[in-house]
């Protein structure tokens, strides 16, 4: 097979499905939503047949627990992926959503319309739901798609794409406006980054490695989303008691996630009010604790950190926390080591809230709130396509909107440039 | 020199300045651009000796006219430096507009901050009034900037970058926040372009053949204009008289510009009528026309358009005409060579009006007005930094908005995610 031809043959057909798809009333794609979601469902034996090859495989393989349980698809998590479907098809469609029409001093009527980005191209890891749900959000927002998933899922991914695949058909809709990467030579992911003739946009979904890798070889913009440093700061004027179990809350809600907290800064001022607090609140859920020489002073039995705990995304039941002097060392220590997610500041202090929400420079600044509100559902955009801690484009949770851009129209009754 | 390091000390200063710069008040910014503007007065003869000195240089290299023009500062351009630096002072501050706040099911209120992209890297060619400009709009902004100009115009860059660095410390404003790339070797754009650490976005101006150098080599994101190959499509619903004045606007009012018309489609219901009045008009201003076989059935003068007409910005008194079988044929032909810049249907058909706005994806899309109206000023964005035809981030013209992103924020009162 060759990857280069059978990639370009991808691209140009997305590039024209794109066109027809960005055209496609919203009762089209609603309707192609739901179709997908029925077939999907019906197909719910297929579906775990071909999965039971890829995990067989992956057993063969020696992949670990964890990887080989995101990989299996359960009669629950097949109704899962139908919802989200559904879920989808119920979202207010983004696309030619028209904004700020003004007429200006030379009689023009400007204003902005909503639009398709045109081609994206997603490449992500084992879970095999991604490929329903990513070329949901596509389809929704008026994208073709080209699907890249790991070469573990093989089997379960082209089954999700036959179901894709029938419901667009069965919708009138271009069934080249999905396409699920049949080979799993390496090299189709070299070529899919590097089109930009036909892929507008790579949203790579994965560990810091596939993405690092992703962003240094594209051609092609990418919207990412690299790790998830979020700090929780307890300012002088915090309410304690709030203090307490927000800071419980960001850690322990849930680890592996990646709006979860990973460093506690404390102000000087009240970390021995609120330390050994927090310690016996952490110590119900065995949390490890790492801290700097200041905290270890209050809690006698904490391991120290070192410099690198406050560059680690644990993803586990491990905390870094360090006592600072005062808002500016809690915003210099984040502006050093935070990676752009969530960060948060617990405070009653009128002016200390408002220097954190604007100087620090992360895709989420909230004040008196858990770090795990930063997610699509929480913002009320639906299911996302990632995190974005980029500054172009989209930060934060990248939903339907993220996935389209603006584009500007003017309405003119003859008018000329004098 | 060692280059690299030359370039990491200034991306480390450009992204300390940035923090500082990300919080200086309107006011302090307005009142460094208004200071910069009577530094540039003031140094008027310095400037000018200066620019004699790359004028100099530049006559020893054999540059043509059109470039040593590009390249000459005279007092009335010295002075419109200094209008545009004290217009730009008078827009409104785009950084920490707040918009969208609303209340979420859990209690939180959410919404979004405008805030500035951090450092930005601008590479231009000759023109050396651009580092007022391009330094003035990122100030304001609230950007970082780093700036890269010609080689053929480096003493007048660093004669304006000294009167810039003057107005900055008289402002209390950090010198760094804008620094002008003090050495001509090549290799400082190679650095600048992947520096992600330090850079977060950068700018070409300048030639295609710079501008995609750019795009291939970067590992920042880039905010580009390719070219302006811009068409204006006569429907057959056209008001003649109104098709004729805005097809010889598009094509007539400035040459040299990327928003100028390069392609006039017609349909053929309409050619036979309107084909010989625009030849006659284009002919009042020597207007050469390059037509399609249909075209010069009509019009027998013309000669024979090639295909590699209709992939060029001519950017002078040359257009190519084409006959096209109605709005498909036409929005066919848009999509397969235009730049994504700037397109207009004539037509007083709502329908086809209608289509033509969403279906044709490019930065601008009109209906009865000249192309030419696509411009930071006349959309009221005030001074642009480019007219970007990608469609990530910012579309159309870049201007003080194009500049920032946006930010969530989230205030609450102790939320916690169950």
């Amino acid at each position: 097979m060759d990857v280069k031809q059978y990639m370009q043959t991808l691209g140009q057909q997305a590039r024209i499905a794109s066109r027809a798809l960005s055209r496609a009333s919203t009762d089209a794609k609603n309707h192609g939503l739901q179709i997908i979601a029925t077939e999907l469902r019906s197909a719910a034996d297929i579906l775990k047949q071909q999965n039971a090859l890829d995990l067989k495989a992956g057993k063969g393989k020696g992949l670990d627990a964890a990887l080989l349980d995101r990989l299996e698809l359960t009669d629950a998590r097949i109704e899962g992926m139908a919802e989200g479907l559904e879920q989808i098809a119920a979202l207010p469609d983004p696309v030619g959503e028209i904004s700020n029409m003004n007429f200006r001093p030379s009689g023009i009527q400007l204003g902005q319309m909503r639009v398709p980005l045109g081609v994206i191209g997603i490449i992500y890891e084992s879970r095999p739901n991604v490929t329903a749900d990513a070329a949901a959000l596509c389809l929704k927002s008026g994208n073709a798609t080209i699907l890249r998933g790991g070469s573990e899922a093989i089997h379960s991914n082209q089954a999700i794409a036959a179901c894709i695949h029938r419901g667009l058909d069965l919708a009138g809709l271009p069934s080249t406006a999905v396409q699920v990467v049949e080979t799993t030579d390496r090299e189709a992911v070299g070529q899919l980054i590097t089109m930009p003739e036909y892929v507008d946009v790579i949203v790579p979904r994965g560990g810091k490695g596939l993405i690092e890798r992703i962003s240094n070889d594209a051609r092609v913009p990418v919207i990412k989303h690299l790790d998830g440093i979020c700090h929780v700061y307890i300012d002088a004027g915090a309410d304690l008691d709030m203090a307490e179990d927000i800071a419980f809350n960001a850690k322990c809600h849930r680890y592996g996630v990646c709006n979860a907290m990973e460093t506690l800064l404390v102000d000087s001022a009240i970390a021995e009010q609120i330390l050994p607090r927090l310690a016996a609140r952490y110590a119900t859920e065995s949390v490890e604790l790492r801290g700097c020489e200041r905290t270890r002073a209050i809690l006698k039995d904490v391991i120290s950190a070192t410099e690198q705990d406050w560059d680690t995304e644990y993803l586990a039941p491990i905390l870094s926390i360090r006592v600072v002097d005062g808002i500016d060392a809690a915003m210099d220590h984040i502006h050093q080591h935070s990676s752009g997610h969530t960060e948060t500041i617990v405070t009653e202090d009128y002016a200390r809230a408002r220097r954190f929400l604007a100087e620090v420079d992360s895709s989420s600044v909230m004040v008196n709130a858990s770090t795990r509100f930063a997610d699509g559902f929480e913002y009320g955009l639906g299911a996302e396509i990632g995190i974005s801690t980029d500054k172009i484009h989209a930060r934060g949770p990248v939903g339907l909107e993220g996935l389209t851009s603006q584009k500007w129209i003017v309405l003119g009754s003859g008018q000329i440039r004098e």
